[in-house]
């Protein structure tokens, strides 16, 4: 069968023959209909994260993936579901995390990730995966389905987010999100039109006219841009915020977000980046944390629960933002188109099967 | 009456005479019995850290008492029963922080907190607060009483740790505390002897013999030497920790938090730092706080409900411990020593009236 994968160094996927994959008991058999590219997916092509499966010179990507079920082969799955699978394995037989339905919270060493990390991804015709990690997504939501795995990740960003706020009387009146890529604008989106949040905000630094710019005000939030409101003055330019979503991967956004925040705020924290030393007024941000009871928390991954609440956000979603945040859908022949960084690429998928 | 006042500027206390003040409706008179010297006392007193009342060119210091109630004057208080005060009140009329029981919650200006920022403190001889402010103690718990904010303060800061790591399945098993200070030591002494966390550390850069590292290992704990094990050598030296308490006001430690920090751990930082301005690497900080799901949470002050719980508390803690920690209890005319900084000080109180 055809996939798409990468080897270390290429810095740029091809399309490869690999064998079709047979399912072990407990597993099912996938029909691969489309896989979503993102953020994650440039950093592995680029080579600052993830790693090849043990034995492998090259990782098969994808971990955004809707399917239909081939074969259930004696599991509780039918056979023409449609089903979204989560990321994370056991590397080794199983361990307590995975049993106790949190792989999203094992250490290093404790989980592999499809198309990311030590394990194969889903770009490719066919998948196999454990009954159990396949989560059942209906027909008509199955053309977007690829948009499920980045939204689980923001519902765990949020569960984590509310937690840290529950023990005193929190209300999300107003978010920033930082970063206007693929993740941050869905969750602009969560923000404004699920959770109904009062005053949103979104950073970017883009010219107008961006594609970017006309979702986010579309949604009604507002776009600041970082070259003209730095993170630290958005409290002066518009206000202090409940709620910060760092998306960016830019580590000084990681600081600045505790001077965005508004008393007893929460900045959660999901970008990956690279080492990279800088001047921070520690003691000030210290202070401000403590006086202000104010929380960073950072959050990776997802489990089935927050892929099952996703699939009931993505029915929420309105039709237009997501027309307009898919950029484009290209079968294997364009896959290429689907790793373009143009600005007027927001979110991608490649199609393995007409949906 | 007499009491003990700060002006600003002066960098010491002294013994002033007041006028006794007269309970408004719904305020009680209580004697003062003891008031506990602490951290937060000598950054007041040092001009870091509070402000005089309006109007007033001194400030009476003190933030943990406890007294006897004098005068119930109308309020369902009994006379002759102990009681000790929180810290924070409204600082005009009253406002949704306080009337849901949270002030502790409130943003600036939103608030004053006797003996620290903008009205008088509880070290003179009466103090005058609305009864909802006074929580009773048992009378065999009088004499400690003025442990009871303390506590509090760390009943909060673990209520809000453990708020944090909710969404998932947490265990506390291993606890760090930077800071072998007083509040610290209390932390220490909650965490061992009244949540039984297995494995305990406590931070601190003294010589043996002292009386802190004699403390500490009384407890069971280990005594960590910051200047042998700087906090991130911590993991390799004994464990990566579940939770860190950061009591030290040392900028770099709450950076250093995260180093120390098991997956999935929560530090939860205490410390009112000055400014300070130095480098660290933000990206792998960011990073680790991401891929391993780790928290930071500031926390400030408490509310009655914590100090409700401080009281059961301290009933549990073990009487050798109490006693060691509190190394003198001082009458008005040797109040000086109640804020002597020497090592074999531990926990001092002024005493207004034996108990």
């Amino acid at each position: 069968m055809k996939a798409i994968a990468v080897e270390p160094g290429a810095g740029t996927p091809t399309v490869i023959d690999t064998p079709r994959p047979e399912p072990e008991p407990g597993e099912a058999l996938v029909r691969t209909l489309r896989v979503g590219v993102d953020g994650t997916d440039h950093e592995v092509i680029a080579g600052h994260h993830g790693d090849v499966p043990v034995g492998s010179d090259r990782l098969v990507l994808g971990h955004e993936a809707v399917g239909v079920v081939e074969d259930a082969n004696g599991t509780d799955l039918e056979e023409g579901q449609y089903v979204v699978p989560t990321v994370r394995r056991p590397p080794n037989g199983t361990n307590a995390y995975f049993e106790r339905g949190e792989p999203d919270m094992a250490p290093d060493g404790e989980y592999v990730e499809r198309g990311i990390v030590g394990a194969h991804g889903f770009m490719a015709e066919y998948l196999t995966s454990p009954a159990e990690y396949l989560v059942p997504i209906p027909a008509e939501l199955a053309p977007l389905g690829f948009l499920v795995e980045p939204i689980s990740i923001t519902e765990k960003a949020l569960e984590h987010a509310v937690a840290s706020r529950s023990a005193f009387d929190w209300e999300l009146e107003s978010a920033l999100v930082l970063g206007n890529g693929s993740l941050g604008l869905l969750t602009l989106a969560m923000l404004e039109t699920v959770l109904d949040v009062d005053r949103t905000y979104c950073l970017g630094r883009r010219d107008r006219p961006d594609p970017t710019i006309d979702l986010i005000e579309n949604l009604g939030a507002t776009y600041v841009d970082s070259r003209e409101t730095p993170v630290p003055e958005i409290p002066d330019a518009y206000e202090p915020v409940d709620f910060v979503y760092e998306a960016t991967g830019y580590a000084k956004h990681a600081v600045e977000t505790v001077d965005a925040l508004a008393p007893n705020g929460v900045g959660v924290l999901l970008g990956v980046p690279e080492p990279w030393t800088f001047e921070v007024d520690g003691g000030r941000l210290h202070r401000e944390l403590v006086l202000h009871n104010k929380a960073l928390v950072g959050t990776v991954n997802s489990h089935r629960g927050h892929f099952e609440s996703a699939v009931d956000t993505l029915s929420q979603l309105p039709a237009w933002f997501t027309d307009d945040l898919v950029t484009g859908v290209y079968g294997l022949e364009d896959a290429a188109a689907a790793f373009d960084t143009a600005d007027d690429v927001i979110k991608t998928a490649v199609e393995f099967e007409r949906v």
